[in-house]
């Protein structure tokens, strides 16, 4: 996992020049001050409208200060796309790390996702579901780093769904990729309905969705 | 239903002045260019992306000669989705229709939905797919028009659904509402992996997904 934001204290390389405690704390701040309105905004607005200019109007900073921070603009998509990333592990995985593995992991999976929805995490839904609509043209940097998330997050299900039919609480004859395939597209679904239409009846209907195909009773 | 495109022998009011043929001829064929144009565009870069000058470079006009079809940024973004909405029709609507009603018919609708994704109708995918997640947090006359769209969409099934569900073809204590959520979501799921990763192998799960939730043989 890389988590810009949680560069805090990285290892010094050997024969590097240590910063002040000072000065590195101070431009640790600044930096996660930019990347949480630039996460906010890309949901609203899209990445490609994160520009240096916006964000610096948004946070008060000059554009010249944004740019010490950030070289170019894709290096802030990305860097926004890392503490999306994250934000998204602290409020969604995390919470659901507790749940026994199997089916209930991926309830808690599921119900934390939709949590973070409900929540308004990122004011424009989810924020990957976002950003792979808008990049999935473009190939390049941008689309890469949310596959790998993309990626991941499956790995989180799949991995659980295997384990639950193997301790036999999903048919054997179960098509793991298949399953995996519906209830992402709840979720999916979950976000793209809210997102426009501020109901919260989808929420409700995508955590039906994936228990009833579970055969878990909702 | 709405289409701008088809706006070439209206009923003339009383007392309005008659065009010469050719003239409007000349016009509506170099307006229906023009919106075909756009419709791919808006599914590669966004309706936002739709500018004229933008347009008026790729179809190789002057930007006074785009503006003489269309006055603002607004009416050429409408009248793009209206285009959009006629081809929509003609591709999935319309092969669908001749399928005998209920269970049959969101069969063909569904699979007409998936074979307008596979032949890559629009480019960027579903075009009102791109377009919904583009302007979901832009309250305005777009996403006006886009939920309209929304709207006759949803009722092509539930009312195909409802049939079904009248004639014991799916269970009466089948939620509809519902169903269409999760039909909904294997389509939307399948444009947006379909999009993002251009492997075919989604189009398929998709069909199946319908099928098996609606029991019926895949």
């Amino acid at each position: 996992m890389t988590m810009s934001t949680e560069a805090a204290s990285p290892a010094t390389p050997p024969g590097a020049a240590t910063p002040s405690r000072k000065t590195r704390s101070d431009g640790d701040r600044t930096r996660r001050a930019i990347l949480e309105a630039a996460t906010r905004l890309a949901t609203l607005e899209g990445l490609d409208r994160l520009s240096i200019g916006e964000l610096a109007a948004q946070i008060g900073m000059s554009k010249s200060g944004l740019y010490a921070h950030f070289g170019s603009k894709e290096e802030l998509q990305l860097a926004t796309i890392d503490a999306a990333e994250a934000i998204f592990d602290e409020v969604v995985v995390a919470p659901a790390a507790t749940a026994k593995p199997g089916i209930p992991a991926v309830l808690a999976l599921s119900d934390a996702f939709l949590g973070h929805l409900e929540a308004r995490v990122f004011p424009g839904g989810c924020f990957f579901a976002c950003a792979s609509a808008e990049v999935q043209a473009r190939p390049g940097a941008l689309k890469d780093r949310i596959s790998e998330f993309d990626a991941r997050w499956k790995a989180r299900f799949v991995d659980q769904l295997r384990y639950a039919q193997q301790r036999g609480d999903i048919s054997a004859s179960e098509d793991i990729e298949q399953l995996w395939f519906e209830l992402d597209a709840y979720l999916l679904y979950a976000h793209a309905a809210f997102a426009f239409r501020a109901d919260s009846e989808v929420l409700a209907r995508a955590g039906s969705a994936v228990r009833h195909r579970l055969g878990v009773p909702t």
